[in-house]
């Protein structure tokens, strides 16, 4: 079986799109004539994924956003995560880690039961809460590094030698990603001053980058700062932009819109820099 | 209604117990005569506590034993939180934390869809992605600290501007039980060096502290290092050493002993500590 860096290159190469659709889906912000359920979310997703899936190189639903549906917003997720086309992976965001016989649940709940192509994990427990997420080779595991919310200033960025925590992260991501080729970084686009710097410290992992939609980060500058030198590597997650585009029933089609202007900023920052490289 | 803490507290006196029975059932171990599915897992932990309540303070299921089983998985951990008597509170492990929005979602799922009366958080994101969970100021919110596992040392004892990271943790803790009066920690038993250090500086707070069964930590120590001034404070979890105290029909006898030892050697380190001070 290919490796999902592999399954993800393969998506960002025929889309042309380093667009990531975030699946977060709550039920009293469902358009009219969906109804307002687990089931409506199955529906609502089916018919976003539809629209969109030419465009993304991934789709990221949350798992609380299911979770909090009980019984059946678990039959949604997985109903959701079947919806998907084979060609575009699906990355689950659960920000878990535990001791290693419960990590072992967690990875069989994402990867077997929910049949996920990547999981995002926190590291916070360290090395053995992950060991049973990465020993599913052919899955992605992206690491919380530098996140895009208010409090990543709290622990995040605490210092140790001058490098913040969020460095030594990195670095211990750099070493199970040497052991076990499926790791990549989570980065807020939010986090203008330590994009570059990230980059430089691992030139080779994804990074997924949330903060660009509603939450506000700077797209130009996460992207361009972010890019791998292959004019790669980056997830650019939206969510709420993208599924809540319209609340009315051209949903989809608004939803598609906004994909595809997100795709195309993107891709001119892209093929800027490609431009600067040759010149 | 009441807080969390004053529910613990109700039922550490009424048991006079500090244990906490962890509910993290595996369908390849269940006993022979239950089936080894979600339903078999439900009637298991039914059981379980019907032989424990009365010498428990607290039950703490982890989330992922469950969700790994899908659906049905999700609705045997209803049964098994509805199952538990309404005088013994139960904490809802599964050490997440994320954005705002998606908080909120995490702690829909746990304190409404579920009905926990406490749950385990990860603190690597900071406040805004704790305070969904800490506005619900009749639960308990427990926050990762000093974990049991090896993996604790590559980044919670990092030594970041002057104390370790985990100390920095109990500290920004103590800021957010000020606010919601809501908060304990997790310190695992196996972190001897830690665990009077950590109570010196949260005289208050309630310790979850795993890893004395299986995982070998050291229980008198961490009881006699952890408790608090009014001789509580701690929930002491045992989760395999009890549940799968026998393989056989007389699996809820045996839980039921388990539990019962743990209990006793705990209360012999109080009843000693109580002694000492008196004397």
């Amino acid at each position: 079986m290919s490796t999902f860096k592999e399954r993800l290159a393969g998506a960002v190469e025929r889309h042309e799109s380093l667009v990531c659709v975030g699946l977060d889906p709550v039920p009293e912000r469902l358009p009219a004539g969906i109804s307002r359920d687990a089931e409506g979310i199955a529906k609502f997703n089916h018919r976003l994924i539809e629209a969109t899936a030419d465009i993304a190189c991934c789709f990221k639903p949350n798992f609380p956003f299911y979770g909090a549906l009980g019984a059946p917003g678990f039959e949604a997720l997985k109903k959701t995560i079947d919806a998907v086309p084979d060609d575009v992976p699906v990355l689950l965001d659960c920000k878990v880690g535990d001791i290693g016989s419960t990590a072992d649940r967690w990875a069989h709940m994402v990867f077997v039961e929910l049949g996920a192509d990547a999981v995002v994990v926190n590291p916070y427990m360290g090395t053995d809460a992950l060991t049973p997420f990465l020993e599913y080779e052919d899955r992605g595991v992206f690491v919380l590094c530098h996140t895009s919310n208010p409090g990543a200033a709290e622990f995040q960025r605490l210092s140790l030698d001058g490098a913040p925590l969020f460095e030594h992260v990195v670095r211990k991501t750099l070493e199970w990603d040497e052991t076990h080729n499926n790791c990549g970084i989570v980065v807020g686009a939010t986090q203008a001053g330590s994009m570059a710097r990230l980059r430089r410290l691992a030139p080779d992992l994804p990074f997924l980058v949330p903060g660009v939609g509603s939450q506000g980060g700077d797209l130009q500058g996460a992207v361009s700062d972010g890019l791998r030198a292959d004019g790669a590597g980056l997830l650019i997650n939206a969510s709420r932009s993208i599924i809540f585009a319209s609340d009315g029933a051209d949903f989809p089609e608004a939803a598609r819109q906004a994909a595809e202007t997100l795709r195309q900023q993107i891709n001119s920052v892209r093929k800027g820099r490609s431009i600067a490289q040759s010149g």
